[in-house]
């Protein structure tokens, strides 16, 4: 059974990378002008790596609910450029000032800050011009959701705002509320999203969507523990990127709230209470089980 | 008839200015928990100033077509959003390095750079945000299309790819037709989306729209070329910023390829050939005459 669910998890991540990057590719040509540069380092930072998390995410509730593959890849392609114009911002000397993401140099070192400022702000943008597209969906109802959700995630009140809480957690003391609360936005904004954009494309009444609302919020805290103990007792080179930094920035996380055991254990207690949620659903659920597990137990 | 119009102009300045700084101070109360100062920076750079010029066409353009004004005001604040928010990123010191905004401080200046980037990105994002709320439109139609038209001029193959092309000046020799490919991305495309949008509220067809792109076409090199004469001839205390850098950059402009004369020629002419697309309407788009002549007279 574990081998079986396990070949679903597998398959799944192997299907939607290869999608994704295809989707990137074919959405992005590089124009032969003097913009080259800004498409070859949104592609660059966009079909560079990482695992398409929220993509699959997504995918995974657009099927269950028999959304058009083409439809969810796209939809894929908007988060997945949200979090990659993110992962850019990040890295800039005046954020984390990080030189690698995903094992290579980042944009602003293979480029320049102007480069990448640019770069970001371009996938940025991208990500709502392939959501208004009419060719994500027929339906402006649905396009119009699509944004909204994305935009609501991402903005001052999602991911920004809880960037914003990171910048500001260096010179101040937070509690395990107030740290719960960063997260919340940070990360768990975007993978909410993701679920949440599954269920538009799958025409999910509002009603319908609680459960899912509820797993995506349990994996979203999970996720961000499961970072927290892979920054404290991770390799660097598994995952390509500088860790512990924020120790050394005397920034309070998870584990060093709760201790790395406590944490441990929370994050494998939300994971259960996330595939509970999935219950009323059989077998087509069983990527989303495999996702959650997955979020605890990788290893970068 | 001179003064009538001026009259028109003043009017309608004043009025969207008081529309649009009301609208950012109602749609962004600051919140009180720590993300407080990313909605304070943001405030600073949507509130501090400016004229308002692409919400005033925007309401020009709708209010000939009746549409209502607060959902004028309100896709006007979007506008005005992403011009705000490629402001801010274009200030920092990896990009034109600029201390002075409407005679202020920028972003960076009076909190730091990350909290730049950051405000930058979160008024990005809710300029779709604000599109995207059914508050906007009751059509989805409507959010979804001026979403596209927004996301369209604002990303690489708008705005953001006009600002690279300006990167890639500083180390390039343009010729005259480049250098316009350039400005109609760097400026013209979000002055063109701001007529647009209001086309698209007033549910004007497409093919009612063309004597409204052309116009936009025209005022936005005319825009251009009236920007780089400011700059070539103009007062940094009036102007509120430093003026003078792409000649010492040693960048390409409408001045230093076409001598200040003929390029003051050329922006006139522009005028008239935008007063002459409107040839159709009447008194009722005095305001969108007044503005195309404003746009080459300013003094800043």
């Amino acid at each position: 059974m574990a081998e079986v669910t396990e070949t679903v998890l597998a398959d799944g991540l192997k299907r939607i990378q290869a999608d994704i990057l295809a989707a990137f590719d074919e959405l992005l040509p590089v124009p032969a002008d003097p913009r080259a540069q800004l498409f070859e380092a949104m592609r660059y930072a966009a079909m560079g790596g990482g695992k398409r998390v929220r993509p699959l995410l997504l995918a995974a509730v657009a099927e269950m609910y028999g959304v058009d593959r083409e439809a969810a890849v796209r939809a894929g392609v908007a988060i997945e450029s949200v979090h990659v114009y993110s992962l850019i911002h990040d890295d800039l000397p005046c954020m984390d000032n990080d030189d690698l993401r995903h094992g290579k140099p980042t944009v602003h070192k293979q480029w320049d800050e102007a480069t990448a400022v640019l770069a970001g702000d371009s996938l940025h943008c991208f990500a709502f011009e392939v959501l208004a597209d009419p060719v994500m969906s027929g339906d402006p109802f649905v396009r119009a959701e699509l944004i909204q959700v994305l935009a609501t995630a991402a903005g001052s009140h999602g991911m920004a705002g809880g960037q914003m809480m990171d910048i500001v957690a260096e010179s101040s003391t937070f509690d395990l509320q107030t740290v719960t609360r960063l997260q919340q936005l940070k990360t768990g904004a975007l993978l909410a999203a993701s679920v949440e954009m599954g269920a538009v494309l799958g025409k999910v009444p509002h009603e319908g969507r609680k459960h899912l609302r509820a797993y995506a919020r349990d994996i979203g805290l999970a996720f961000q523990i499961a970072d927290d103990l892979l920054d404290h007792e991770g390799d660097e080179e598994a995952a390509g990127k500088a860790l512990r930094k924020d120790a050394d920035k005397g920034k309070e996380t998870f584990v060093s709230l709760l201790g790395a055991d406590r944490a441990r254990e929370q994050a494998r207690m939300l994971v259960d209470q996330a595939i509970g949620h999935l219950a009323q659903h059989g077998k087509e659920a069983d990527l989303l089980r495999e996702l959650a597990r997955f979020i605890v137990e990788r290893s970068h």
